[in-house]
């Protein structure tokens, strides 16, 4: 069988690390080409292409600076170029350039390729959740799409530190090839079929983060945070269950690194968390705060809790979900961050 | 209908914790009398005695400095005097003292009192793991003993911060019963039937937390504590699921207080944790750390790895829990913490 080529779409934080991975991966390989291709926006660095340095001096020095990357992993400015040959296509840059990306892709790349998405996040539309993966999916002549998704924070990844994580995959062997590709001594998969939740919960996670960050400023202590967590994890499966409900969501998923373990590192070293906490410190809106914190990237707790908020408003569900619509209406400023517990102390899961 | 009376069989601090929440609850409650009995081992506290400082200056100045105690909350010394009257028994007290206060208790009691067990730990026989709901059973006329869990550090109840615990009881009525005592605005309850599993994760939880603090001394981040916690998550499930296999435990009760939300709790604040950390630190045994962080108490996440190994190695199941065997190791100071992560990379969760 012939060797499969990879290609990275995406060459930020995430996208470098996971680069790393795959590129020590495929080395001897008898299943994968040993050459990754990275496709990455070209930017200038102290007056050099970011692609030229990633290629002479095996750094990402602007999102991944420190950190050495495989020789192997090449990176490559030109989108076309990049995935014209490849077999396995791994999406990995924010959410809201998939959509133009995949257009660019569409008519170059090989129809029998397949993909993974490493995005967290989904688009609302009127009819519901649309997910990143049947976005991709149906833009590339609908290839099939698994996703990966995890307590994965990009800097300790990148520093080998051990960690976990899940791959939702529908066909199981496609899963177990991609397991092989994505695995490492330090970075370890399970691959479960029910793809769906484990990408849910990498978006509604953040919107938690945020809740957690809010307990945090807010001074309270342990047993408060644990509650947050657990409510907060009670509202995931229950808007997955409800809006989901098709896809025959899996209360074992819950149970991977792409649940509670993202989850609780979500809540404790996520950037959302840090929001979360800065909302409560300072009067400033969640936009000043993005140019503080992150130089102008956009979080994406509020982001998903505004877009949850609108969509259980319409269907006049916004009781079931205490801790969403609260997170949402602090991040808005039309709630002090001092009422968040009061919103939780009658939560519907106290009731039956 | 007669009101009900309460006793509590304890008062550390926990008990003390718990003794302010029920002391409020029954105040101009047609269900409960206002009365509640607290016994207390009699201690000496600057020429005084306890129980009198408690009822004089409404404070466990031992247990619980800083909170004060509802003025219906007396404390009493003569165990036999607490218990005769009461229709409700809260058990909070250490596990090792469980048996023989029972047998005091036995002959003095109201044949049809119900017990509440918020007492962590079990047993381990030749036969199996015993709850210590079931020793109180036993020992006292087969009255049904339900359990309370929870994230609930005591100090933290104690000062009224927002918290979740589980009611495990198998009869609804008497479930429903405990909820109204035990609830506050800021302590809520829900009730599960499944009690068994509420109690387990109650004594396991600890040997995770001295994971999680292993984590924490060896400076890895809040990707591998995540994994560990999770890992131990699964441990503790499997253990329930072998162990318990007759009791019928249910993979929603995990969700509950008692669940994830105490383990977090526990990885993050609980003193098992704080072990954790101290062992990779310093080279001093469990009993030189006992001595020196808890004054001479003993950590119980230990004496549970312990149990459990030995439980393990007779059956030759050592190599299914490698989380809790390895804790149990670098308790024992057998295996060098810096190992630990090592005993994770192939764990029977990631070769499915």
């Amino acid at each position: 069988m012939a060797k499969k080529s990879v290609c990275i779409v995406g060459s930020g934080n995430w996208g470098s690390a996971i680069a790393k991975i795959i590129g020590n991966s495929v080395k001897n390989s008898s299943l994968f080409e040993e050459k990754v291709l990275m496709w990455m926006f070209e930017e200038q660095v102290d007056g050099r292409n970011l692609t030229e340095i990633v290629n002479t001096d095996h750094e990402n020095v602007k999102y991944l600076p420190g950190v050495k990357l495989p020789t192997n992993v090449v990176a490559i400015p030109d989108l076309t170029a990049a995935c014209k040959n490849a077999d396995i296509l791994v999406f990995v840059l924010p959410h809201q350039f998939v959509d133009k990306t995949c257009k660019t892709m569409e008519a170059h790349m090989k129809k029998d390729a397949v993909a993974i998405s490493l995005i967290k996040g989904f688009a609302i539309t009127d009819h519901g959740i649309k997910l990143i993966s049947e976005i991709i999916s149906e833009n590339l002549h609908k290839i099939p799409c698994a996703v990966m998704m995890g307590a994965n924070l990009a800097g300790e990844v990148a520093n080998e530190m051990f960690c976990e994580s899940t791959i939702g995959c529908k066909n199981e062997e496609m899963g177990q090839m991609l397991k092989t590709l994505f695995e490492a001594p330090y970075f370890r998969c399970t691959v479960v079929e029910d793809a769906c939740t484990v990408e849910c919960c990498g978006a509604l996670k953040n919107v938690v983060g945020i809740g957690a960050g809010i307990v945090d400023g807010m001074k309270y202590g342990d047993n408060t945070k644990a509650a947050v967590i657990r409510l907060g994890l009670m509202e995931m499966m229950k808007f997955i269950e409800v809006f989901m409900a098709g896809s025959q969501c899996k209360m074992e998923t819950f149970f991977e690194s792409c649940g509670i373990a993202d989850l609780v590192a979500t809540c404790h070293g996520g950037r959302n968390r840090m929001l979360g906490e800065a909302v409560v410190s300072s009067k400033k809106t969640i936009r000043e705060l993005e140019k503080e914190i992150l130089k102008g990237q956009s979080f994406q707790g509020p982001l998903v809790a505004k877009e949850i908020h609108d969509m259980l408003e319409k269907r006049d569900m916004l009781k079931r979900f205490p801790l969403f619509v609260a997170v949402h209406k602090i991040c808005k400023r039309e709630m002090d961050p001092s009422l968040f517990i009061d919103c939780l102390r009658d939560h519907p899961e106290h009731m039956e």
